[in-house]
């Protein structure tokens, strides 16, 4: 098996898929910090501690939480399938140059995406960022389908 | 490493793999169509080019934006269990009908989901064919845990 | 590929992966649960047989099927990482004993994190089952970055 990781594409593969979901991880404690500066809670024991009044007051929806939970979302739905056909992509023994591009450009248009999001900048950068993910990850399928097909 | 996608099993598993996480992918603009026929956005820098009065107006929520998103979450909690179990699953050498049979079934019971969930069919059609591939998933769990069990 | 999974932590992984994917697909069948007991329903099919009257009624959220939806959430924004990151750490082979500590803390953390939420707990006991969790998988994002990174 310490062959397997000897690989040079599985190595990029796995550099690029960890830092892709760090990325996605972030949005949690994200989320939570929202939560507490604009005292926005979900679950009734997280403001066990607050006056009665208090918690019907902090049990709410904030505009900032909602904005880092349709980001991480939109991680969730983006990065595992990356993942998921990245892995794949790089078993089936592509060249190294056209793998790290794949990968390279994934990673680039997710924080760049997760930054036009959180900003909020214009659009269409988040739209397009968004795209140039997607488009990676069907590149990618379409290599892995034209290397490997058995219905 | 090339030796392992000459893995039957692993072949097979990678072909319907790439074809249901494509098909989840789908949703994504699916979602995208649904806001901009129906006229219902989630973020202000969306309608940023809308009158003032407009913007209002779109940043709404949609009965046939809200459908394509529930189909979409489905799709992320059960598509991926599968994929994961999968994986594991096509390592343990299962039989290469066995395993056809686990991938082929969960890929129809899945597009069939998408269309009872999306037209949408009578119940049970939608229950019915979210069941069957839950069933598939616990199947193969099921075999992995049989072969591999090391806690 | 017989003798990829003779890998002791490849099969310890296995092993704890699939139990934790199994642990967040009960989430499901807990939200129809909820769903039929509670009488609240998304979709318009979905109360299909019910006289017109009752179809408003029911078609609204549940405290208690909100509740299962977001600890179901919060497994698809962890345990999808943790298994994504643990694989890659087992393809990288570390000891025997590092790995089992890993799968068996997050495994054990996630399992406590669902009760902390449904039954539910007093804070902090589901803030910190989460953080043990997180601190599991960035532990071993951490290790594989340190073997292999080919950026």
């Amino acid at each position: 098996m310490a062959q397997l990781m000897e690989d040079d594409v599985l190595q990029a593969f796995t550099t690029y898929a960890v830092i892709v979901i760090l990325k996605m991880m972030l949005m949690a404690p994200l989320t939570s910090y929202h939560r507490f500066s604009g005292g926005a809670f979900a679950n009734e024991e997280d403001v066990a501690l607050k006056s009665a009044e208090d918690k019907k007051k902090f049990l709410r929806s904030h505009p900032d939480v909602e904005r880092v939970r349709r980001c991480h979302q939109n991680d969730l739905e983006n990065i595992i399938p990356f993942v998921v056909i990245g892995l794949l992509y790089a078993l089936t023994g592509p060249d190294l140059s056209h793998a790290l591009l794949h990968f390279r450009v994934f990673a680039g248009s997710r924080i760049f995406h997760s930054f036009a999001y959180l900003i909020p900048l214009p659009q269409p950068s988040r739209a397009l960022s968004w795209m140039v993910g997607m488009a990676v990850t069907f590149s990618m399928a379409y290599s892995v389908l034209n290397t490997v097909l058995r219905l």
